[in-house]
């Protein structure tokens, strides 16, 4: 690509420019943007999509450049004025304030590269700003040389796509999970006593309570944590250090390590350097195997939500067990009709997720040699699978589940009508008399009790005694 | 691996042996097995799973041999007495007599070059067998120089590949899913008049037919066999005469046509020789395709087999608008409770099918140059989930949906106690007065009539000439 | 949700606001938005993730708008004066001027209830401002009586749905995949004489040429168009008239063919009236087609940029046959070290739509009874593929694939040296003579023509008249 | 279905027959099957595929019964007489003498009742032959009084699939996984002095050791054996205990406990039982983190192999690094054309268990209510994978790994002939002057040593002492 056309796609959009350059030549850049040549080619080369790089991932890589200075500062590779410069810059890439000065797409080079450069950009321009007025350049402070000091795109992007995945995951998505476990376990202490019909193949079946039934949406919820938490150890480490191919050429002995430590120091999180960067840079089996476990988490949500959508049905035709809070207008004239429209954002978010697996599975089987270059496919993946699981659930807990109120006349209705509970008469009047009584209740259409007492088996006062449903839903003594 | 390493293997289950040989060496057969030394090694170096080749691979891989034989034979490539013997061992593969000389795993070289050499290897025993009255060897007719005459396992056996996904979609899941459309149909018809609540968002709304609500799934159906249809044209293409790359070397001119229309007149299918024989080889893009269209189909198949199940949902406490067939013991206290066995066979079947389709595009997206090499497992995904598709889409049609019944006073019972019929009044008394009555049935839980009268809105009279369920399924005249 | 809660969560960032209401109660808009109620409400109650809806679905939901007033004009229902306003707010929702408009999540409500209903809003508040000057408020254009006249977010959003995935693939994606294959098919070309080393298993293999090579992606690329206008019919299918369940309740006969007969003639594409209304809501089949295609070309382009990165690896150790343009910097002091980062953007894509592929099919497996509640999130997967492959198509043909060079010495050298060309001396010295040969040349590390020599096989002359690599190419005349 | 119908089914090709009977009548079985009338409907009903309950989900049938026979006899349910029959016929389903007695479909009643009863009819037609010397029957051994006493299928089936997926795992897959990561380490050490090219993008780039490459790999499996181990505590818990529901009705206090304790004292596996009976029945999340860690060993595993078989590429115009042995004749006339027919069936059993885990994802997130029905799809397909990737890697280990050889003459040839040296000479004779030598050598296709000879910047010593590829391969001391 000539600068020309460089120009020719870009000046256009672009007003005022300045001059930067690289390895290639020169390169007109928007004459207030902190990024260089380099990522203004990514700009004209990779015009794909609209995906940018996501906001986690961008401070995981100011994250990445400030404790790589501090750890260059500690091994006494890098002097204070340009470290300290450095690490302020980075700290306005990590809260947020830089985040128009990073414009590229996901779909660029396969080890985010361009990505890394525009870090590398951005945080010296502003710290040449911070020490001398002028943004850009290369003076006092260089992108590659500073910036990028013993490191290379090849640990530094995989080394920020742990840094964000671990901790999106500890900060925003357990903490989401937990908010709706505490719900769902709110709701089955709050229903444990009204026993309902229970249902296995959609078919009526043996009685529940309503509790037992949410308890298992709330050990769902637990044991999805449990998954996530399983998967960090390998998340929390890190490749820096590896540089170009994970033998750490250009790097300095002990680097790798005191970068990890001032990672875990600024984040508070258990990160480590890598023990095996060949691994760390050629494959990305940490981020599979957290999506594995985000697909685990997609996969219960998508019960559970279609579990309450159906236990909500109605409000006549329905199942009508549950009444799911009103958040907006469903039908203007149909009152109780009510949307399970938080169900549904929820499981088309599990749907995606589930997608994302796919997605990240296949980008992490194809990597050659000693770089998978699938790397901002599957990170960007991650997050958003990260970002929706974390938003949904919270809406859904905070819309949907909180409100859930149970329609006891439905569900005592619904139980007492009930053909299944003739088991409980079994021990009284012997199976084949309780056949009995099922068989004609269900030619009749009546209740059991109607036909029991029809069939003169048994007296009222004896049903009474015996059909118990609450007696129905636990082990004998 | 020596022979020894293969006698260690393989003698001690093998029983009486022959010793056959290969360019690596001689290695010991059972000595009543057609097949020999190729397949004897694969044997030992591939004991992977229990998934042997399909049986329309191995029918497939017949109907080459007898094809490329008389191709030869045509061109004068292949004298009559060799060429009718292999073209007679050929029929007995075709028609499954030799059916247990194909022992091969899927798990094998990924050109599928050892059940090339298996085919080459049983046809020229039994020819030789034929002609001779002794097994095995290499003469009269030799498995290389006859039966793989001009041929290459590259061009072969993706050209069985397709010949097998051609024909089973043409002759066994295109049959099957006319049969279920035929009973879908029927049903269509069979419930025309039946008018029932619908529901969207699991939610009450206005009415249709049941027959309506059957058409939709009929549709799904004869949409299903059209994305079938749509997928052949390409599988159709035949890779014969690629022969190791692509190029056609060592084939001879007009080989390529003159088999498929071999093809062409023994299957009754419209193969024909590929265009580009490099595609053909390098890519089975034309297997991702159906299998993409078998997806599709397992998509509509859930989508028809869950609603059936939810409307049969009950007895008593679910929707139970339909009943299904009881074809074995649901609950044998329960009468009633009839589970939708084949709903879940069918549900599972699409599981998998969707999950081959994964499977496949994996597959297909790890070719390299010349040759992909992953045909077994592609081939094997999709006949798995054509035979799948098939058997249960027919077990389906017969065991459950040409017994479904309406049961029309359930139906009737949630259509009228329905609010949603409410917006029948609505040109007769205005919304406002219409939303009074919905509102007033909803709070006290009456029916809707209940809640007209009690307001003194209209008459009885006026109730029945103006709500009629049968004149909301349609637009305004 | 009550206002208040609404009014928390929303009115610290609003600034000044207007009161809409809806069935509900009122709701605080910013002053100047077009939108209304609904559209406020669902931002509150839907703060999931970053992804809006995408802007072809936007711009097709003005076409449904302008369409739908149109055909009601036309049947009378709608008055000239109201139904022009709208259909010129309408052309500024498809031409884009009212883009900032449409800010509600892809995760809504599954039926996309709130984007329908932010349509009618926006277009009425600007075809009330078209005629009053004050935007906002329901009067003299209603977003229900006549945004939303005859029409149902049932049927609006599939149509909607529709018209964007068809217009895209049909204006975007195909021309973009023409425009690839041009490049290919010119390669192939310019190559043809190019005579090259084959390699199956990835290993050395019979010759073949560059052009022959480049002839197969072509071909994979010309099959990936059939594939997706196979998949159109289906798609160009509209659900507009099918109201709330199929039926078409509330709309008026003939609306449905008057419709689709406007869209197609403002898109210029082929769309018609749905035969089945209950299929068009319940099932998106259509979409799950479509996206199967769409993963068939993406496997095609992850072997074809998979394949072009293979052939182009080295420079000094890898296979080297072809150079790829140097588009930014590679390595900066490595000459032709040339990454090739647009095989990988575009190979991530694939990993993506692959991914997409499989939230489609999830996604459409989940429906329920008369209406799928996964719309958003399916049309939100299918239109980020056509982007994705679009632009990543087109950015791979204009700055990798046009500008790829033959690197002919090092072609002549690997096939010079290969020990595969000795097939071509069998007729000649028979084949006992030839495996000699090169089992010699492979031992010493020759070339074939010094192991022939040396073993006094044949001359110099002969093994040049003999083994002529551009014979080989092509099956025997 | 009638019996008549069953008949007409299965009479021809059964032969001799006796009348079993179950709650909907009479059903003719084969004389001397074991199976009773339940198993044999289910044939006649599910005539789906060819894939029956795989071998170690029998097996841990037998573990059930037999463990639940224990169960109850130390509570007093169950005589000792009829519980020592029980427990030796089930050792006998444990043992596979009776594994032909198991013949039905995957494809069945979605909750494994077929398979419950199937094993209950088994071991008490073979109890009553060991107590009676007569087979099948009620007496005094009954398959539902006894065999499934205080069991459901619905705790029975799950409990089963959890034996089987947690032995399997523990007994088969992570022994073989060890031994590869065994193998793997081996070559790791074998190789570790052996400085190579390293390659990022498929590029040339700096060098590190074949060791430090194949350690990379022996990483993944060995974090592939982690990932295993991390989902295990999920699959151990039982959800024998919850009978039809999850409450536990008909069973009795203390059984679910006891139960646990005898299956990990009969497999030796820290089997427990399920904390909560909810969610072990209506959602199977623990087999879909079971199926997602498969997926990550098939990810890692499809890397390796390919870049085994990349490595291996050649004999002479591929890479060529390495030798992989020769298993089976590749081409009887090229000699060092291996085929890396290892890796290709490794490959494609890795193409299956990603695809398996989407079948797994989509049958997990289609549960309803209290019980999750595509329990046979799911186990079959985590069983699937398991064993593919056991036989798989174990084959790959032992026909592939073990045999693989450095060809160090290539890789020292390509090492320095690789331009990526110049890097060594930036300290020495700067930056500006190593680029010139290094962009000579490219133009010229010369040597670094040549050229940098030629341009008079250094001697042949000193290019000698400083360029030492094994100095480049880990950080600056």
């Amino acid at each position: 690509m000539s600068d020309i056309h460089n120009n020719g796609k870009i000046f256009g959009a672009i007003g005022k420019v300045r001059i930067e350059t690289d390895s290639l030549g020169e390169v007109a850049v928007p004459v207030d943007a902190h990024w260089g040549a380099q990522t203004q080619r990514s700009l004209a080369n990779f015009a794909i999509g609209t995906e940018t790089m996501p906001a986690p991932l961008v401070k995981a890589l100011g994250i990445q450049k400030q404790s790589a200075a501090r750890a260059n500062m500690r091994l006494g590779e890098l002097n204070a004025k340009v470290g300290e410069a450095i690490i302020k810059a980075a700290t306005e890439v990590i809260d947020g304030t830089l985040a128009s000065q990073f414009p590229l797409s996901v779909w660029q080079t396969g080890s985010g590269t361009q990505s890394n450069m525009n870090a590398n950009e951005v945080i010296a321009s502003r710290a040449n700003e911070i020490l001398t007025g002028n943004l850009g350049g290369k003076e006092p402070v260089h992108p590659n040389d500073h910036c990028n000091m013993g490191q290379s795109s090849n640990d530094t992007f995989p080394t920020a796509m742990h840094i964000a995945a671990a901790s999106e995951t500890v900060e925003q998505l357990i903490p989401a999970l937990g908010h709706l476990h505490g719900a769902l376990d709110a709701k089955a202490k709050a229903f444990a006593d009204i026993v309902k019909i229970g249902r296995t193949h959609l078919q009526d079946a043996t009685p529940l309570t309503l509790g037992q039934e949410f308890s298992g949406y709330a050990k769902q919820v637990e044991y999805g944590v449990a998954r996530l938490e399983n998967a960090l150890p390998r998340v929390l480490e890190l490749a820096q250090g590896g540089t170009a191919v994970g033998t750490g050429i250009n790097s300095t002995v002990g680097f790798a390590e005191e970068f990890a430590a001032q990672v875990a120091d600024t984040t508070g999180h258990a990160f480590t350097t890598a023990p095996n960067k060949f691994e760390a840079l050629a494959a990305h089996d940490a981020l599979v195997e957290l999506s594995g476990a985000l697909n685990s988490v997609a996969v219960s949500c998508l019960k559970i939500a279609n579990d309450i959508r159906l236990l909500g049905s109605g409000p006549r035709s329905g199942l009508g067990e549950i009444a799911l809070p009103a958040n907006e207008p469903g039908s203007s004239i149909m009152p109780g009709k009510v949307n399970p429209t938080q169900c549904e954002a929820l499981t088309m978010v599990c749907a995606q997720v589930m997608g994302n697996n796919t997605t990240v599975s296949v980008a992490g089987s194809h990597g050659h040699l000693e770089l998978n270059v699938f790397k901002p496919v599957m990170i960007n993946a991650v997050l958003q699978s990260i970002r929706l699981l974390t938003d949904a659930t919270r809406s859904f807990t905070d819309n949907c589940v909180e409100g859930i109120t149970a329609n006891t006349d439905r569900i005592d209705k619904l139980m007492n009508e009930s053909l299944m509970l003739v088991t409980a008469l079994n021990p009284h009047i012997g199976y084949d008399n309780a056949a009995k009584i099922a068989k004609k209740a269900h030619a009749d259409g009546t209740t059991l009790k109607e036909a029991a007492l029809e069939l003169d088996l048994l007296t009222e006062e004896q049903f009474a005694a015996w059909v118990i449903p609450s007696e129905m839903i636990k082990p004998r003594g």
